[in-house]
């Protein structure tokens, strides 16, 4: 190990035995947390190249469970979110892209978060149970192209131990490192497609453009290196998607998108990375065709119908998706008030995650429980004019105390001023294994300023 | 701990309470080692500069026991050595600076190496102790001038702790921490003036000029920055210094060089490194003035009864001084023959050092005990002309399997070839607060290339 550390401190490329050696050795308690930290400073000050990067990829996937999804027919694809404030996505796209006969296999982890996962989000429908046994799952997949279950196989147990040493060691925020994580767990759990949805803005893990797109450059190719058809679309989280925040509010704003009144910004994510599914799925001959496609299931309503079954299968109640007034409420609904008359400028858009948290809608810990009723729905976003007293947001809570506390943290959030020169975007670029493709003229020199280097750039 | 190794992630200046906060916390076992080797490893990557590395050392100084030497009269002078095969320097140096009446007051750790230190060197005169108390050292450094004790004081724990780590998660070469190691040892050791012999070439820590430039000068400026008067001198070890390697013949060589018998290369160090103890000490107007005293206490016979005074004051027989006959013999003398007809173009000295520990001259645990009797005469140096058959040296060995296989390591150390084309110099230059002065031209531009970059250079 010492001469491992030793080449990567000198820049060197490491190979495929080193690399496999290192994971193992970590994973397995041979080699200790010392030498383990000083590599991983190696790493970040001197980066990794694609094939390095790709290979340690695989060696964390194969640490622990590789899942074996061939019990399901046709081509398995996977949707990823780097994460963000208001995200219920993968409700919207699952019903649409299983309403098209394609196979949506979705397995989530209940991380620590501001507002719950996709499982969380699910549990607000009375009944609804994501303990399924692995038989039901396939069987569910396969019947009805859509099913959601608990993860509770071991997926990349190295990356878990490498990550817990890089938090205590500010190694972190290296693009290798972060990159090689999240498409480990990605690699072990099996599709043959993945579409990532790499999040950019002030609630976004990466917060400019540049390093978003970096990010979401390396996970294409680790995919794509590791044999796994692989799409990055770049979306908006300068500001909360779409206007729900919290669990049941979330689940209410995805079943009035499959109705057919989303948001725009919610939609426009939705068909994006939906296209990709679809047209990596070998569904449609071009993203333009499969966009047309996912559109129908909404105007036909093959996805709500699609929505309704998966929660019938899983111990929902389908009546609360016909009727979305059926869900429990919190007990206080408040306005918070804009303090100030002018245009939003800015959201800070963790600040919002954060004050849904206060009110009891995520997890900080392990343990806590989520209120599935608390949360938030934004009025203002940015660009709006307000006026003083009008509402920025109402606030839904079952404890006054956390509602003051809440309604301050969202009040904070914001900054009201100028009209702002311009708006987030949707979507500003997708990545696939060949190029980047953005939005707008001059998102490029924004986002690759001399041109995009995959792995050097951290 | 965290913040701290972020900040010099990327390359922040730590402040001294920052510093102060490290060193403290590792060497109390408050910082865990994984945090400090990633926190090494970015040091490493992204340097300290002045400032932070005189803090460094003064932190690591005084995490044990700081020397008094208060109770030794004048001005006291320490002078260290960066190691080299075959430096008896201390011995000469030390008795000509005493002898002229400034206070040498040496103490030194038994460490490990390819020979014994000053100490395992003295200990081959039969009775020599080293093992004094306190009160005698001072008594007789002040009745003397002279005296060597063996190191018992806590200098310096955060640095044994500290260099540990750094040995198993490649993280020693760095000339910050390579300095501030070496720097805080001779800090808490109490002297007022401090004379570096930074060796460059084969057999040194650091063979190339630039390296060992980079490093006296980072010495010098932290021993200057943390208020001691320091000097560096860069001396040569592309070969061993003198003709003798091993304790006993190191002894006798020294002993011949006081009776103004020395190897040309033996006597321009310690004249050298002496003239800086002289002149730093205030005894002299310039190091030119201090030479002319030293060079007159070899003529006047006052360094060799020095050295016979400390000798008999420590227990050891002055009539080993006279009549160098008297010490004990190594069983076995034989000569280590060319293997060609040419000049000596190289010696790899580090592998002269491994034959001498092959006899047992030196110590690779600190279990092992010396063979003073055991060691080298080197016959041939660089450029000397040499026939196939003739003695490159005369093994001392006290085992005859030993002898032959130290026998094959002397001579594989040696390239015979054509005629080299420039000899190596006795001494390359000396550091001093304010500049560098080099020995002869081109010098300058070989060991600092653009100037020299004292602490971003690593």
């Amino acid at each position: 190990m010492y001469d491992l550390i030793d080449k990567k401190r000198y820049g060197g490329k490491l190979t495929c035995e080193e690399i496999d050696f290192i994971v193992k050795g970590f994973t397995d308690g041979d080699i200790p947390d010392y030498q383990m930290a000083a590599f991983l400073m190696a790493v970040c000050l001197n980066g990794m190249d694609k094939e390095e990067t790709v290979r340690l990829t695989l060696a964390m996937a194969h640490s622990g469970d590789m899942l074996d999804l061939s019990p399901i027919k046709g081509v398995k694809v996977d949707k990823h979110s780097t994460g963000g404030v208001g995200d219920k996505t993968t409700l919207v796209i699952g019903a649409m892209v299983a309403a098209l006969g394609i196979p949506v296999a979705k397995m989530s982890g209940r991380g620590l978060g501001h507002t719950g996962g996709t499982i969380d989000k699910l549990e607000s429908i009375p009944g609804f149970n994501t303990s399924i046994s692995t038989d039901k799952f396939f069987e569910d997949v396969n019947r009805l192209k859509f099913a959601v279950a608990g993860q509770t196989a071991n997926l990349a147990p190295a990356d878990k131990k490498i990550y817990a040493l890089r938090d205590v060691t500010a190694t972190v925020s290296s693009l290798p490192l972060i990159a090689s994580s999240i498409m480990s767990k990605k690699l072990a759990s099996g599709a043959d497609v993945i579409v990532l949805d790499v999040k950019t803005g002030s609630g976004a893990f990466m917060k400019t453009l540049k390093d978003s797109v970096a990010l979401a450059a390396a996970m294409v190719q680790i995919g794509n290196g590791a044999g796994r058809k692989t799409y990055g679309v770049i979306t908006d989280m300068n500001q909360p998607l779409g206007r729900a925040v919290g669990n049941t509010l979330e689940v209410i704003e995805a079943i009035n998108a499959l109705k057919g009144n989303a948001p725009e910004d919610l939609m426009e994510d939705a068909l994006v990375l939906g296209q990709y599914m679809v047209y990596g799925a070998g569904a449609a001959d071009s993203p333009e065709e499969a966009r047309k496609m996912l559109e129908k299931t909404i105007e036909d309503g093959s996805a709500l119908k699609k929505f309704a079954e998966m929660v019938e299968a899983q111990g929902g109640d389908p009546s609360y998706i016909y009727d979305t007034d059926k869900f429990e409420k919190a007990k206080f609904v408040e306005p918070a008030l804009s303090p100030a008359d002018g245009y939003v400028r800015t959201i800070k858009t963790d600040d919002v995650g954060i004050a849904s948290l206060i009110l009891g809608g995520g997890r900080e810990t392990k343990e806590d429980v989520i209120d599935h009723a608390v949360g938030l729905i934004i009025e203002k976003k940015i660009g709006d004019e307000v006026k003083k007293g009008e509402p920025l947001a109402y606030i839904h809570a079952n404890d006054k105390e956390k509602l003051e506390a809440a309604k301050e943290r969202l009040i904070s959030a914001y900054t009201i001023g100028e009209k702002p020169e311009k708006l987030p975007l949707h979507v500003y670029g997708t990545v696939t294994e060949d190029k980047i493709v953005f939005e707008q003229e001059g998102l490029s020199e924004e986002a690759c300023p001399g041109g995009v280097n995959l792995f050097g750039d951290h």
